[in-house]
């Protein structure tokens, strides 16, 4: 029998329907990667992105050589830039239509030299230093007035949006905060005027007694089957302890991040056969100081099925694996 | 320069980023077509779908045996069902989690007995028929109290979501209406009680002062290239006089939109080499007579680019073409 869900934060309704994931396929799911093409995002090619913001390498390399474990550069083709202050179709904003600047910081983050390599494959170790460097860059962006959030994602496989193989996240920050941010801070806002408590910290507690869509815990990390998740085998991973902004976050907590990350993702691997996927870290806006009602997270969505019209026609979701059936599928699984 | 643009009736905002649309790709978007599948839709496996609810075929042949040129049957693998009264976690509705029955409707129109063949594909008196069930199946459902609302979609292509090669659209009914809905619902009832006038009826008349925009225009209906477009050649179709429901539309008005229809799909075809898409059919809520605010209309939305991590995020999208360059490309084929 379907269920409708509702996301207790965001109110974002998913229609939770097990029996869509029997049906048949046309289509073989075949994505073949190009074989010809060599990494612009590899050691040796450096001088194929702009030049480098950031990076971990030897002090005794030279920025923009090889040599590095991570790089910071500037997206080649970014979807925002900074000094956006003309405009190409001045036309477009009349009484009916709104358009502004595209302003804003487009980064890439190379997160490992090697070109075929998935991120939670590097040690919990390496995974660390990624998870510093989203610190770092956050904390940077927080120094520009102008931008009001900073998002942080992952885009792994052509499922995912993904156009090159080499792993890498990007950061995009924006002139305001977007509406996804927005409902989730608006939604956490109203439940701590009513309850004077975090909604996630008590989504937590309450998770954690359930028990039923617990994915994996440690001491200061837990990660959670998405009670109304989006697509099948959404795992949100978030720090039990309450922080709204991952700036904050301490090398201790990261380096358990980091654990988590890697087993959680290692487990969806095994169920799903290393999977498309795109991560997405929630924290609060660059503008904001530490917020008692908001919670950083991480989501991670895989992406076995494609965004079909259904979704575009009313922003609801058709989820065709129960979240605790992936709970128990995913727990099962010993790394 | 890239561009924020905001959708005029829902505050949906998108950036618009052409240097995007140059990025090189690792993988060769290959989807192979399994060739060992026999469609279930075809004429003589009526036996593979569920009983069919409505039909246009012969007077003389029987419901679920071949001659049909179009079937209404229910979903074999429904995301929502009648008489959902019982839940199989009743434990999920608490305090913080809400769960309702996934009760509603889900229908597959196959629109024609070709395995193998685009709507667009047949003449546009058959498109007519088809869009004449569509204003059948949405005035059958309005009969039904406990259903808000019905959305009519389609997917074609495995990068629209399809699983099954064989034409078909999907009308999913629902006990609410869903939130991209109210979103236009209210934008325009805003709009309305500021202007006195219908937002939509407002943005046909400056697109087609502009032109910037105009894709195709007949005497009673309009396709545009939508000014917040969310992915590459997004094109809107509308009746240029006001109406809410699609259920009222005249047969002389569907015919005139089966055209328009045809006619925007070539062009689309020729400009992306037959694209996986979607349409969504945007029209009033069940339970609402004829709304001063409202204006139905057909979205379009080919699906050459992946929804990425950015997009669930933020609920932004970046989109690699401008419309009104869309909308010059569209325009030069000649069909």
């Amino acid at each position: 029998m379907p269920e409708l869900r509702k996301d207790p934060i965001t109110d974002r309704w998913v229609i939770i329907s097990a029996s869509r994931g029997k049906r048949p396929s046309d289509y073989l799911t075949s994505v073949i990667k190009n074989q010809d093409t060599i990494s612009p995002f590899a050691p040796g090619n450096e001088q194929e992105t702009p030049p480098e913001i950031y990076a971990l390498r030897p002090k005794n390399t030279r920025p923009n050589t090889a040599g590095w474990q991570l790089r910071v550069v500037p997206n080649k083709y970014p979807a925002v830039v900074m000094n956006g202050a003309y405009m190409e179709n001045p036309e477009a904003s009349t009484e009916l239509f709104t358009a502004l600047p595209g302003t804003g910081i487009h980064e890439v983050i190379i997160d490992m030299p090697e070109p075929d390599k998935r991120l939670e494959e590097l040690t919990a170790g390496q995974i660390t230093e990624v998870f510093k460097v989203f610190r770092q860059r956050l904390g940077e962006h927080r120094k520009e007035p102008r931008l009001k959030y900073a998002l942080i994602f992952k885009n792994h496989g052509p499922a995912a949006g993904a156009t090159l193989c080499h792993s890498h996240c990007q950061l995009i920050a924006l002139p305001m905060v977007p509406a996804q941010v927005t409902a989730e801070l608006s939604g956490s806002r109203q439940y701590y005027q009513k309850m004077k408590r975090c909604i996630f910290c008590d989504l937590i507690e309450q998770e954690l007694k359930n028990e039923v869509r617990v994915v994996y815990d440690t001491e200061a990390v837990v990660a959670l089957s998405s009670f109304a998740a989006r697509v099948p085998y959404e795992t949100w991973i978030l720090p039990r302890a309450h922080f709204s902004h991952f700036e904050t976050a301490s090398d201790v907590l990261l380096e358990e991040l980091s654990v988590v990350f890697k087993t959680v993702m290692q487990k969806i691997n095994t169920a799903l056969q290393k999977p498309s996927y795109n991560f997405v870290l929630h924290t609060g806006p660059l503008r904001e100081e530490a917020l008692v009602n908001y919670h950083w997270h991480l989501e991670i969505l895989p992406r076995v099925a494609n965004v079909a019209g259904f979704e575009w026609g009313t922003g609801m979701f058709i989820n065709s694996i129960s979240p605790e059936e992936a709970a128990v599928r995913l727990k099962k699984i010993v790394i």
